[in-house]
Protein backbone atom coordinates (compact mmCIF):
# COMPACT_ATOMS: atom_id res chain seq x y z
CA UNK A 1 0.00 0.00 0.00
CA UNK A 2 1.65 3.47 -1.39
CA UNK A 3 1.42 6.40 1.11
CA UNK A 4 -1.20 7.72 -0.94
CA UNK A 5 -3.77 4.77 -0.75
CA UNK A 6 -3.27 4.53 3.36
CA UNK A 7 -4.42 8.14 3.51
CA UNK A 8 -7.50 8.00 1.56
CA UNK A 9 -10.57 7.07 3.62
CA UNK A 10 -12.03 4.80 0.58
CA UNK A 11 -10.38 2.65 -2.07
CA UNK A 12 -12.21 2.07 -5.39
CA UNK A 13 -11.80 -0.39 -8.25
CA UNK A 14 -13.74 0.44 -11.16
CA UNK A 15 -15.14 -2.68 -13.61
CA UNK A 16 -14.57 -1.26 -16.82
CA UNK A 17 -15.29 -4.78 -18.13
CA UNK A 18 -14.86 -8.55 -17.61
CA UNK A 19 -11.08 -8.60 -16.71
CA UNK A 20 -10.94 -4.91 -17.46
CA UNK A 21 -10.60 -2.90 -14.18
CA UNK A 22 -8.79 -0.21 -12.90
CA UNK A 23 -7.91 0.70 -9.15
CA UNK A 24 -5.29 2.22 -6.90
CA UNK A 25 -2.70 -0.13 -8.40
CA UNK A 26 -3.14 0.87 -12.26
CA UNK A 27 -3.88 4.60 -10.34
CA UNK A 28 -0.82 4.85 -8.76
CA UNK A 29 1.76 3.32 -11.46
CA UNK A 30 0.02 5.97 -14.07
CA UNK A 31 1.06 8.32 -11.47
CA UNK A 32 4.25 7.16 -10.93
CA UNK A 33 5.00 7.13 -14.62
CA UNK A 34 3.67 10.97 -14.92
CA UNK A 35 6.05 12.07 -12.33
CA UNK A 36 9.15 10.42 -13.34
CA UNK A 37 9.16 9.47 -17.12
CA UNK A 38 9.54 5.40 -16.43
CA UNK A 39 8.05 2.62 -15.86
CA UNK A 40 10.64 1.04 -13.82
CA UNK A 41 10.95 4.07 -11.23
CA UNK A 42 7.54 4.41 -11.10
CA UNK A 43 7.45 0.35 -10.28
CA UNK A 44 9.87 0.46 -7.91
CA UNK A 45 8.42 3.57 -6.01
CA UNK A 46 5.67 1.22 -5.42
CA UNK A 47 7.70 -2.26 -3.86
CA UNK A 48 6.13 -3.47 -7.52
CA UNK A 49 8.33 -5.64 -9.47
CA UNK A 50 9.74 -4.24 -13.29
CA UNK A 51 7.91 -7.47 -14.75
CA UNK A 52 4.46 -6.51 -13.28
CA UNK A 53 4.91 -2.83 -13.97
CA UNK A 54 5.34 -3.69 -17.24
CA UNK A 55 2.54 -6.05 -17.32
CA UNK A 56 0.07 -3.47 -16.03
CA UNK A 57 0.77 -0.54 -18.48
CA UNK A 58 0.19 -3.43 -21.39
CA UNK A 59 -2.63 -4.23 -19.72
CA UNK A 60 -4.07 -0.70 -19.90
CA UNK A 61 -2.53 0.10 -22.99
CA UNK A 62 -4.49 -3.12 -24.82
CA UNK A 63 -7.80 -2.10 -23.00
CA UNK A 64 -7.97 1.07 -23.85
CA UNK A 65 -8.19 2.54 -27.94
CA UNK A 66 -5.55 4.59 -27.38
CA UNK A 67 -2.31 3.48 -25.78
CA UNK A 68 -2.18 5.24 -21.61
CA UNK A 69 1.71 4.79 -21.71
CA UNK A 70 4.20 5.55 -24.74
CA UNK A 71 7.88 5.16 -25.17
CA UNK A 72 10.17 8.21 -25.14
CA UNK A 73 13.02 7.88 -27.08
CA UNK A 74 16.44 8.93 -26.72
CA UNK A 75 18.03 11.60 -24.46
CA UNK A 76 20.74 10.65 -21.96
CA UNK A 77 19.37 8.26 -19.77
CA UNK A 78 17.94 5.64 -23.09
CA UNK A 79 14.32 6.64 -23.23
CA UNK A 80 11.64 6.49 -20.65
CA UNK A 81 7.85 6.34 -20.60
CA UNK A 82 5.15 8.95 -20.36
CA UNK A 83 1.43 9.55 -19.90
CA UNK A 84 -0.45 9.90 -23.56
CA UNK A 85 -3.20 12.34 -23.22
CA UNK A 86 -5.85 9.38 -23.03
CA UNK A 87 -3.79 7.92 -20.37
CA UNK A 88 -3.68 11.70 -18.45
CA UNK A 89 -7.32 11.63 -19.31
CA UNK A 90 -8.20 8.42 -17.76
CA UNK A 91 -6.15 9.25 -14.79
CA UNK A 92 -8.18 12.67 -13.89
CA UNK A 93 -10.79 10.50 -14.56
CA UNK A 94 -10.73 7.85 -12.19
CA UNK A 95 -9.32 10.58 -9.50
CA UNK A 96 -12.70 12.39 -10.37
CA UNK A 97 -14.58 9.20 -9.44
CA UNK A 98 -12.54 8.42 -6.24
CA UNK A 99 -13.36 11.85 -5.09
CA UNK A 100 -16.77 12.02 -6.14
CA UNK A 101 -17.12 8.50 -4.40
CA UNK A 102 -15.43 9.50 -1.36
CA UNK A 103 -17.99 12.11 -0.78
CA UNK A 104 -21.04 10.44 -1.56
CA UNK A 105 -19.86 7.47 1.64
CA UNK A 106 -18.68 10.38 3.72
CA UNK A 107 -21.84 10.71 6.39
CA UNK A 108 -22.20 7.15 6.42
CA UNK A 109 -18.04 6.11 6.54
CA UNK A 110 -18.51 8.93 9.77
CA UNK A 111 -20.97 7.31 11.37
CA UNK A 112 -19.48 3.53 11.46
CA UNK A 113 -16.22 5.18 12.53
CA UNK A 114 -18.52 6.04 15.47
CA UNK A 115 -18.65 2.30 16.26
CA UNK A 116 -15.19 1.02 16.09
CA UNK A 117 -13.76 0.24 19.65
CA UNK A 118 -11.42 2.87 21.46
CA UNK A 119 -8.48 0.55 21.45
CA UNK A 120 -5.32 2.24 20.72
CA UNK A 121 -6.80 5.95 19.95
CA UNK B 1 -14.06 -13.10 -7.12
CA UNK B 2 -17.73 -14.31 -6.40
CA UNK B 3 -20.30 -13.68 -8.98
CA UNK B 4 -22.07 -10.37 -6.82
CA UNK B 5 -18.67 -8.55 -7.00
CA UNK B 6 -17.98 -9.44 -11.00
CA UNK B 7 -21.38 -8.07 -11.19
CA UNK B 8 -20.62 -4.85 -9.60
CA UNK B 9 -19.40 -2.03 -11.16
CA UNK B 10 -17.29 -0.79 -8.80
CA UNK B 11 -15.62 -2.50 -6.09
CA UNK B 12 -15.50 0.24 -2.53
CA UNK B 13 -13.01 -0.42 0.23
CA UNK B 14 -13.59 1.61 2.84
CA UNK B 15 -10.81 2.57 5.44
CA UNK B 16 -12.21 2.62 9.17
CA UNK B 17 -9.20 3.10 10.56
CA UNK B 18 -5.52 2.34 10.02
CA UNK B 19 -5.37 -1.23 9.17
CA UNK B 20 -8.51 -1.71 9.54
CA UNK B 21 -11.09 -1.66 6.36
CA UNK B 22 -14.19 -3.13 5.33
CA UNK B 23 -14.52 -4.43 1.22
CA UNK B 24 -16.24 -6.59 -0.85
CA UNK B 25 -14.39 -9.81 0.74
CA UNK B 26 -16.06 -8.68 4.61
CA UNK B 27 -19.14 -7.49 2.92
CA UNK B 28 -20.00 -10.79 1.05
CA UNK B 29 -18.69 -12.68 3.83
CA UNK B 30 -21.16 -11.43 6.75
CA UNK B 31 -23.79 -11.66 3.80
CA UNK B 32 -23.31 -14.77 3.65
CA UNK B 33 -23.07 -15.72 7.36
CA UNK B 34 -26.67 -13.97 7.26
CA UNK B 35 -27.89 -16.59 4.39
CA UNK B 36 -26.38 -19.59 5.44
CA UNK B 37 -25.70 -19.31 9.73
CA UNK B 38 -22.50 -20.64 9.71
CA UNK B 39 -19.36 -19.17 9.02
CA UNK B 40 -17.63 -21.86 7.26
CA UNK B 41 -20.33 -22.31 5.21
CA UNK B 42 -20.49 -19.01 4.07
CA UNK B 43 -16.82 -19.04 3.31
CA UNK B 44 -17.16 -22.03 1.53
CA UNK B 45 -19.61 -20.57 -1.02
CA UNK B 46 -16.45 -17.87 -1.33
CA UNK B 47 -14.10 -20.50 -1.89
CA UNK B 48 -12.23 -18.92 1.39
CA UNK B 49 -10.12 -21.37 3.79
CA UNK B 50 -12.41 -21.92 7.17
CA UNK B 51 -9.02 -20.52 8.59
CA UNK B 52 -9.73 -17.19 6.64
CA UNK B 53 -12.87 -16.92 7.08
CA UNK B 54 -12.89 -17.05 10.88
CA UNK B 55 -10.08 -14.81 10.88
CA UNK B 56 -12.13 -12.25 9.05
CA UNK B 57 -14.71 -12.45 11.82
CA UNK B 58 -12.67 -12.20 14.38
CA UNK B 59 -11.59 -8.88 13.13
CA UNK B 60 -14.42 -7.87 12.83
CA UNK B 61 -15.75 -8.56 15.97
CA UNK B 62 -12.26 -7.31 17.78
CA UNK B 63 -12.55 -3.88 15.49
CA UNK B 64 -16.22 -2.95 16.43
CA UNK B 65 -17.43 -2.09 20.27
CA UNK B 66 -20.12 -4.96 19.33
CA UNK B 67 -19.38 -7.96 17.34
CA UNK B 68 -21.20 -8.57 14.56
CA UNK B 69 -21.05 -12.11 14.29
CA UNK B 70 -22.42 -14.41 17.09
CA UNK B 71 -22.35 -17.84 18.11
CA UNK B 72 -25.68 -19.52 17.79
CA UNK B 73 -25.87 -22.40 20.30
CA UNK B 74 -27.68 -25.92 19.66
CA UNK B 75 -29.73 -27.15 17.40
CA UNK B 76 -29.26 -30.77 15.65
CA UNK B 77 -25.78 -29.09 13.53
CA UNK B 78 -24.32 -28.45 17.15
CA UNK B 79 -24.71 -24.46 16.54
CA UNK B 80 -23.79 -21.90 13.93
CA UNK B 81 -23.38 -18.72 13.31
CA UNK B 82 -25.33 -15.29 12.89
CA UNK B 83 -24.84 -11.81 12.47
CA UNK B 84 -25.95 -9.39 15.68
CA UNK B 85 -27.95 -6.38 15.04
CA UNK B 86 -24.59 -4.46 14.75
CA UNK B 87 -23.50 -6.54 11.83
CA UNK B 88 -26.61 -6.34 10.08
CA UNK B 89 -25.99 -2.19 10.43
CA UNK B 90 -22.70 -2.53 9.37
CA UNK B 91 -23.84 -4.76 6.35
CA UNK B 92 -26.81 -2.32 5.15
CA UNK B 93 -24.60 1.05 6.07
CA UNK B 94 -21.62 -0.75 3.56
CA UNK B 95 -24.44 -1.69 0.82
CA UNK B 96 -25.26 1.63 1.41
CA UNK B 97 -22.55 3.19 0.34
CA UNK B 98 -21.30 1.07 -2.07
CA UNK B 99 -25.21 1.70 -3.58
CA UNK B 100 -24.18 5.89 -3.50
CA UNK B 101 -20.65 5.53 -4.66
CA UNK B 102 -21.49 3.59 -7.37
CA UNK B 103 -24.65 6.47 -8.81
CA UNK B 104 -21.76 9.38 -7.98
CA UNK B 105 -19.77 7.52 -10.83
CA UNK B 106 -21.57 6.05 -13.18
CA UNK B 107 -21.42 9.40 -15.65
CA UNK B 108 -17.54 9.16 -15.40
CA UNK B 109 -17.61 5.35 -15.61
CA UNK B 110 -20.14 5.40 -18.71
CA UNK B 111 -17.49 7.81 -20.60
CA UNK B 112 -14.53 5.89 -19.46
CA UNK B 113 -15.83 2.94 -21.17
CA UNK B 114 -16.12 4.56 -24.22
CA UNK B 115 -13.11 5.08 -24.92
CA UNK B 116 -12.05 1.02 -24.53
CA UNK B 117 -10.91 -1.03 -27.51
CA UNK B 118 -13.50 -3.24 -28.70
CA UNK B 119 -12.54 -6.49 -28.92
CA UNK B 120 -13.97 -9.36 -27.92
CA UNK B 121 -17.72 -7.32 -28.26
Amino acid sequence: MTPKQAKAAIHLRVMLAPGIAIGPGKADLLAGIRDTGSISAAGRAMRMSYKRAWQLVEELNTSFREPLVEATKGGAGGGGAQLTRAGADVLARYARMCAAASDAVATDLAALRKHLRAKGR
